[in-house]
């Protein structure tokens, strides 16, 4: 990633992530997330889920197969003010250590919301880029 | 799709569409679209795209593996206000005929900015919904 394409990914307040299953049947969500460096952290949190979280679609997909795609992009009536980030790589989900500490301190940093929800206690979603593709006004 | 998920499928002016490949590798772009009914439209415009439209990555996926998921969301940094719709269905590649010609219509009425573009001359994705899940103040 340019250091152009980090700031816009830094900027953003929610991304699209795309998992696919074994069968190859992609499922699209919306999420939030922080960029650490190149890599990207997003938590199962306590929004919309009614099932166990390591239950959850996305994370079962994620288990079967591990490559992703993450898009942060800016939609403008004004189309000279669209802009994208492309992310392909690849994903695992992490439950405990160090890492999950780490994602837990910068996400409660970036959105507030996160100080009141026990995400520490809850999986996360580690992302390593690969490829990075990026277009438009930055 | 209920009615409420319709009607907030059709305020939206971006959704992300993930497809996969043969591999089942995902890829995530934002996309303009028009509801028709059940049925998502959404055309290969001339916006960031420099080769050739039938070489891009989303319809070369799509022709290799037609599962697709969209999804369009509200993102409020006031998370009472967030909401998505997610659809999982099948697309396939339109390049002529009567479906096409009316997708052109319905985009060119969304946004005015097609209607100087020539979308007609070019590919529009068509995507069947098989599944829907929503969530939030819809």
């Amino acid at each position: 990633m340019t250091r152009k394409e980090k700031a816009f990914v830094r900027s953003g307040r929610v991304a699209h992530l795309a998992t696919a299953d074994g069968n190859g049947r992609p499922l699209n969500v919306p999420l939030c997330y922080v960029l650490d460096g190149e890599e990207l952290y997003s938590p199962i949190d306590e929004k919309p889920k009614t099932i166990s979280p390591l239950l959850l679609k996305r994370i079962l997909n994620i288990r079967q197969n591990p490559h992703v795609s993450v898009v942060v992009d800016r939609y403008d009536d004004d189309w000279e003010r669209l802009a994208y980030v492309i992310i392909t790589g690849k994903a695992r989900v992490l439950t405990r250590g160090k890492r999950h500490r780490r994602a837990v301190v910068l996400l409660r940093r970036k959105y507030p919301q996160y100080r009141a929800m026990a995400i520490h206690k809850r999986p996360i979603i580690h992302i390593t880029p690969i490829h990075c593709r990026s277009w438009g006004a930055l």
